[in-house]
C-alpha cells in the first residue's frame, strides 16, 4: 500500500451499483495511504500543495479482478479449443501441465505471464499453478515482482489424472503443508488451498484440505458444474452427495472465502447453498464459449443477490485480458436468451462491468470501485480513437472495452494506490 | 495487378478445401502477374534470379474478404449492442448514417475507415455506404486509393425510415443510375446494388433494383432474415411472398452475384433457392451476438453446399478485423451445439478459416487461397510469441488469429501481387 496522498486527474468512471457508472469528466481521484477518498470535480483546497498525476483526456477506472485463470495453460492459449473439457484437459492441459516438474521450465512461461498480467488490466487475481511445489513457489515469486496483489494455489489431484500428474493422497496434504510454510513470507501474493475439481481429488483428499482449511483460515478455489459430462461424472463419482457442489461443502469447503469457477450447470439447491455459503463465482464466459460449455445462468445469480465475479480462464479462455471477458459476457448472455428462450433479460455493459471491477474486488475486500474507502486500484487507458463523432464519458468506456483486444497498452496502472507503470517508464 | 514476378518466402499457410489446411515451414509462393504459380519447398532453378522477398519466421497466408460491412457505422462500432436490430436501426444507426448528407463529415469519417479497413487482415470487401450519392463517391475514392478491391453500395430505402434518410421510389432509382455514371471510373473499386432490406424497400423499388440490375449486370448485396422480429414485419409486408428470401427473387435480385447477410432465421425454401441461385452468405458471428440476433446454422449450409463467408458486419459487429470472424464463427456454433442440443457439430478452425479466405474469396473470382492460378492476396503476420513450447505451423496459424486483437499488426500485405505495405515503409 502506498502512504501518503495521491491525486490523479482524468475522466473517471466506476461503477456505484451493479446498474450505475458514475463518470466525471477531468475529475480528481483522490487517495490516502492507498485507499480512496473521494472523487471530485475541482481539487478540494486540503490539498492545494498536492501534486497532480493529470492524465487529460485519458479515461481513469477502477481495476479488475480476474477470479480464475490457470497460469501454466499460458503457453498453449488460443489453441485447441476444438474439444470439450474432458477430452481437451486430457490432450492439452494435462500433458502440458507435466512439464511443471521441470522449473527452468516453469521458470520462462512464468514470468512470461507474470509480465503480461501486469500489463494488462487486471490488478488482483486468483489463480491455479501445477500440482508441483517448486513451480508454485517459483509463480509466486514472479506475482510478488510484478506488484500486483494475488492469490495462487498448488493444485491438489489424486485420482482420475495422467500417472505423471497425480499425487498420493498423504502426499498430496504432506506437500500442501510443505508449500504452505515455504510460501508463507509474501507481502502481496498468498496460498489459496486449490482441489483441482472433484474427478481429480478423492474423497479423503477433499476431507484433508478441508482440516487444512479449517486449521489455518485458508481460502478455496475450484471448479464447479462446467461441463454436463463432468456434472454426470461427479454423480457417478460421489453418489453419496445430494449435488456436485455437495461434494465441496460435505467436507467444510465452501465459504465466503470460496471461489467456485464456472457455475455454467447449478440446480436450485447448489443455487441456495452458493448463496448461504456467499461464496464467490467466478463467470467465464469465454472459456464456456471455446470448450462448449454452455452459457451460465448469471442474470439469475444476480438477481438471487449471489457474489459474482469475472475469470479469463485461461488458457480455455485465450484471452488475459478482463476488457475481452466484459463484452464477451454481455455476449454469450444474450445468446443464452436468444436461442433458450429465456425471460431473463441479457446482461448489460453496466452490470459486466460493475462484475469484472467490484464484483471480483469484493473477494480482496473493498476493492473494485472509486466509491470512498476503496483501494486505490487504478487504470489509465490510452486515448484509442479521434474522429468526427463526439461520445458522452460512458460511451467510451463502454467503445474502448469492446475495441481493446489483447494487446491492451494501459497508460498508466496503480495497485492500492502504488503505481506499477505510468509515462515515461 | 502486378505484372512479372514474385517470389515470397515464409512459414505459409493456406486452406486446400473446406477442411483442409496446407502448412509449409520456410516455403516459397510465387506469384505471375498477379496469380499464384505455386508453392514450394525450394526456389525452382527457372526462378533463380528473382529476388526474394524474405519473412523469416513470419506467417504467410491468404488475404480475407469482408462479405458484409457498413463503412458509416464505422465511429460507433463497440457502442449501442444493447438493443435488438430494429430498435438499434432506429436509435444508433440511422441517425448516424443522416449524418453523411454532410460530405465533410463523410470524408473524415470514410478517410478513417478506409486507412483502418487497409491496415486490417482485408484484401477484398463487399461495403455499404448510406444513400447519399455525394459520400458514396467519396467512399469510392477513399477504397480505391487504398489498394484493396472492393464493391461498394448506394444504400436504397424509400420506406420505414426517418425523413431524413427516406429516399422517393423514382428519386431512390434515378439517384442510382447517376451514382452509376459518376462511379464508373474506378480501377478496385466496382458498384454493387444496395437495397437496405426489404423492410426499408418498397416492392415498387424493388422492381426499380431489379431492372438496374438486369440492364446492367449488376451485382447485389443486402439482408436475410437476421431477427425474428423482422423476419415477422416482412411476413406483413409482403402478405404475397413466401417466404423473406423471395422478396428478393421475386425481382430478378438473387443470383451468384448477390450476397445476403446474416441468414439466421431461413427455412428449408430459402435454403433450397439461395443454393439454386447459388447466392452467397455472409455469416457475421459477432453481429449476430452483439444484436442478440442468434446463431446462423452455417453447418447446414456448409453440409448443404451453399457459398458462405465471414462478415464483420461493422457496426453491429464491433471489430473491423476478419480474425475475430474466424474465432467468433467457431465459438458461437459451439453455443449453438450446446444450448440447442443439436446432432450437428460445431465448425472447427480450419472450416472458419477457409470461410474467411476462399469462402469469401470465392465472390471476386479465383481469390483466397495459394492453389496455383488463385490471385496472389498476401498477409504477412509478425512473429508475436516466444516461449518454451513449440507450437506446430497450424497451431501457430491458429493461436496468432485467436490472440490478434483489432490491433492487428500486420508485417506486409499484397492484393493481386501488388505490395500495399511490408517492412520499412
Amino acid at each position: 500500500m502506498r502512504q501518503g496522498r495521491l491525486a490523479v486527474k482524468g475522466n473517471i468512471c466506476y461503477s456505484t451499483s451493479i446498474k450505475d457508472i458514475a463518470a466525471l469528466e477531468g475529475g480528481y481521484l483522490l487517495a490516502e495511504d492507498g485507499r480512496v477518498t473521494g472523487v471530485y470535480a475541482r481539487l478540494p483546497e486540503a490539498w492545494s500543495g498536492v501534486p497532480v498525476e493529470d492524465y487529460g483526456d485519458c479515461l481513469v477506472i477502477p481495476g479488475m479482478t480476474d477470479l480464475h485463470l490457470h497460469a501454466p495453460q499460458f503457453p498453449f492459449r488460443g489453441l485447441g479449443t476444438d474439444l470439450e473439457l474432458l477430452d481437451w484437459l486430457n490432450t492439452y492441459t494435462f500433458p502440458e501441465e507435466e512439464k511443471y516438474r521441470d522449473t527452468e521450465y516453469a521458470g520462462q512461461v512464468y514470468a512470461a505471464f507474470a509480465d503480461a498480467l501486469k500489463a494488462s488490466p487486471t490488478t488482483r487475481a486468483v489463480i491455479f499453478g501445477t500440482l508441483h511445489v517448486p513451480a508454485t513457489r517459483i509463480l509466486m515469486e514472479k506475482m510478488e515482482e510484478t506488484g500486483l496483489i494475488s492469490y495462487v494455489g498448488k493444485v491438489n489431484m489424486d485420482r482420475n489424472s495422467p500417472d505423471g500428474l497425480r499425487e498420493g493422497t498423504r502426499q498430496s496434504l504432506t506437500d500442501t503443508e510443505a508449500w504452505l510454510r515455504e510460501t508463507a513470507g509474501f507481502r502481496r501474493t498468498r496460498p489459496i488451498l486449490t482441489p483441482r475439481f472433484t474427478p481429480s481429488c478423492s474423497d479423503g483428499l477433499m476431507a484433508g484440505l478441508g482440516e487444512i482449511k479449517k486449521t489455518r483460515g485458508l481460502p478455496v478455489q475450484s471448479h464447479l458444474g462446467e461441463n454436463p459430462s463432468e456434472v454426470a461424472w461427479v454423480r457417478e463419482l460421489c453418489p453419496w452427495a445430494r449435488n456436485y457442489a455437495e461434494t465441496y461443502d460435505h467436507f467444510g469447503l465452501l465459504d465466503e472465502r470460496t471461489i467456485m469457477a464456472h457455475c455454467v450447470y447449478l440446480n436450485d439447491e447448489e443455487i441456495g447453498l452458493l448463496k448461504a455459503r456467499r461464496s464467490f463465482i467466478a463467470h467465464c464466459p469465454q472459456s464456456n464459449m471455446n470448450l462448449a460449455s454452455g452459457v451460465a445462468p448469471i442474470r439469475k445469480y444476480l438477481d438471487e443477490g449471489l457474489n459474482v465475479g469475472l475469470g479469463t480462464d485461461l488458457a480455455a479462455g485465450a484471452d488475459l485480458s478482463l476488457f475481452r471477458a466484459v463484452t464477451d459476457a454481455v455476449g454469450v448472455s444474450k445468446l443464452r436468451w436468444r436461442l433458450l428462450q429465456e425471460e431473463a433479460r441479457p446482461l448489460t455493459f453496466a452490470e459486466a462491468f460493475c462484475m469484472a471491477t467490484a464484483g471480483g474486488g469484493k473477494y480482496f475486500g473493498n476493492v473494485g470501485s472509486f466509491l470512498p474507502g476503496c483501494e486505490a486500484d487504478i487504470l489509465v487507458l490510452p486515448e484509442q480513437r479521434s474522429g468526427p463523432r463526439r461520445e458522452s464519458l460512458p460511451e467510451r468506456l463502454e467503445q474502448t472495452l469492446c475495441l481493446a483486444g489483447e494487446d491492451v497498452h494501459l497508460t498508466a496502472k496503480y495497485v492500492a494506490g502504488e503505481k506499477l507503470f505510468g509515462p515515461g517508464d
